[in-house]
């Protein structure tokens, strides 16, 4: 293995030395990948979720996601995940990273109305009710002892390991779920619309609350509590891979601010995996004018590094990628996570122009099969 | 890596070329271990299955081996799986084998009424009905198609594969679909109790095959209805990971004479795969004198040779292991097949004394927890 330095694909925010220690364990090493797909009904309110060209279709997109990462097309709809206006999936980037890095992808069924027809990892998880009802997710021990076990196994045989996440609405649930742990002082989760539908989203979450009896910062010591009444059944999975994977090896956890809910829960019930993990994300994210992802890690913990993926697609041919410029999509299917390990995993070999030349090719052929 | 050389610990029976190659191709490599685990109410019929310390108990016996390859212990029953008289399972041996040489292991659950409280592959089988009723096995296509996608997204990132069961009453089964492909000339299979009940066997076989309306031969050139007639769940999705890991990687085909209608259905599916697999299994089994392997796969196929370690258990100075000399148990839950894999993956380094003291730690601690 060659020595670590940053190479200018990557950039860090917060605790740099955490970063550095960790980019420099797996410099090099063996990386598997996992994408744990979930649905909660509340992406299918109106308004809240564009991960899918109308409401109701955003219950297909982490089905097809999986399915695209696993087998390089849609099994369970025609043609690809996109926002209204056609702006492609995250998981063309993921496929990308995945692709030219041979890295392994396993896919975990959190619990989902629209399953994957591929095999996933059960982990007793069902697809997730309206967080209106304040008791949105049923089975969230269960999936995260699970998810725990489940992040041992995978320890097994690699030197590192990506977690990551397709459950559309996961932004508002996520602003729920860190709101009944206190963890957070606002509302600075993203969206992958650059209008970000940030009243409706705190408006949901303040009717979710009440509902389920919770004040702000109530659950700050009952993560399983507070995801089992205003989460989805992404998270207790994603909590309990985090925790098991970091016990032997380091964890990147790909994705955007959905994720900062799975960090908080996961740190406040098993503070030792501070140090061990890093949040893989995006430029567009970092850069987003509507959100602001580096005070949420922050305000988690000061030991949560993000380390994100330097991609561009301002040059790019194709208008359904140059929208990533423009604040849609930024994030997803853990691509940024996935790139950064692409890159870790090559020792820098993998870099933005390689993975743009490889996401043009995998567009390209969506777009003319 | 060093040159291969058949050890002392191995031996071979059949097509010595074509083992000698797929050994020294897998020589030093890195492998991943599977064991699909389904239950059918056949085991249930008193007399037909030795897996369990009662017929209701051989329900219990997949699902608690699949826990003790992945924590070590069982979570759904206490203590562990015996035969009548208190014969451990050979899970003891397999999990020696994954222990020593740190091969990742999956579970794939085929259908299952006593699902492993762990997380497993989802296939979409469900469990297994009486053969008799002529449709045992609901959803077979869907869970060989999984199983195909799932031997592909295994064959990523490894050197070879192993491929194994645990099946209560999944001689039975074997023999019923082996009949129906007319792919055996009588009952060579074998069974974990030294008194193996072929008479039992055959006349359920008989009344399956009456009552599917099928005759000796008939499915020949359908293993798939052969399955979903006669068979069990464990079957479509384990032929389906054969065939799909087979297309980039050698597959060592772990078990005993239940693997041979696996082996059986995957030819005639895919005969691109002979050359590509071995059938990993014991010296226990390969010298029953109730049952003929070697007859039952040369039947089969020419190019399917059988590779089976050495273990021997006489001096051991438990008895419940010193049962394996006398005919009980043999073989399950890919114990021979983990045990060439380790002795394949290490380059010979884990060889029979070695596997014998792990076991007997092993051993040991589930006696005096």
């Amino acid at each position: 293995m060659s020595e670590f330095r940053l190479p200018p694909s990557l950039s860090i925010v917060g605790n740099r030395e955490i970063a550095e220690r960790i980019l420099s364990e797996i410099w090099g090493g063996r990386g598997v990948f996992t994408c744990t797909v979930a649905n909660t009904l509340t992406s299918t309110i109106p308004g809240v979720s564009d991960a899918g060209d109308t409401p109701e279709l955003t219950l297909f997109t982490p089905a097809a996601d999986a399915e695209m990462l696993v087998c390089g097309k849609t099994l369970c709809m025609d043609g690809i995940p996109i926002n209204p206006g056609g702006i492609p999936t995250p998981a063309t980037l993921t496929m990308a990273a995945l692709e030219l890095s041979g890295m392994p992808v396993y896919i975990v069924n959190g619990g989902c109305k629209i399953a994957p027809k591929i095999p996933c990892f059960d982990v007793g998880g069902e697809y997730g009710d309206y967080i209106s009802t304040g008791k949105a997710v049923k089975n969230v021990r269960e999936s995260f002892e699970k998810g725990r076990i489940l992040g041992r196994m995978l320890s097994k045989g690699n030197d590192f390991l990506v977690v990551s996440e397709s459950c559309a609405g996961g932004t508002t649930t996520a602003l729920a779920v860190l709101t009944a742990m206190g963890a957070t002082d606002g509302n600075h989760v993203s969206s992958s619309s650059p209008k970000n539908p940030k009243e409706l989203k705190m408006r949901l979450v303040e009717e979710a609350l009440s509902n389920a009896g919770i004040k702000r910062g109530d659950l700050a010591k009952d993560p399983l509590r507070a995801i089992a009444c205003v989460g989805d059944p992404m998270m207790p999975a994603n909590v309990g891979i985090i925790i098991g994977a970091a016990e032997r090896i380091p964890v990147i956890v790909g994705g955007g601010t959905q994720m900062a809910a799975v960090i908080a829960a996961a740190l406040a019930l098993e503070p030792s995996i501070a140090g061990r993990i890093i949040h893989g994300t995006t430029r567009w994210l970092v850069k987003d004018p509507n959100s602001n992802v580096t005070k949420l890690i922050s305000d988690i913990s000061p030991d949560v590094p993000l380390v994100y993926i330097n991609m561009d697609y301002s040059d790019s041919p194709h208008e359904g990628l140059q929208a990533y410029e423009w604040g849609y999509i930024k994030e997803g299917v853990g691509c940024g996570g996935a790139c950064v390990a692409a890159v870790a995993a090559s020792e820098g070999k993998i870099d933005c122009p390689g993975l743009l030349d490889k996401v043009h090719e995998i567009y390209e052929n969506i777009i003319n099969p």
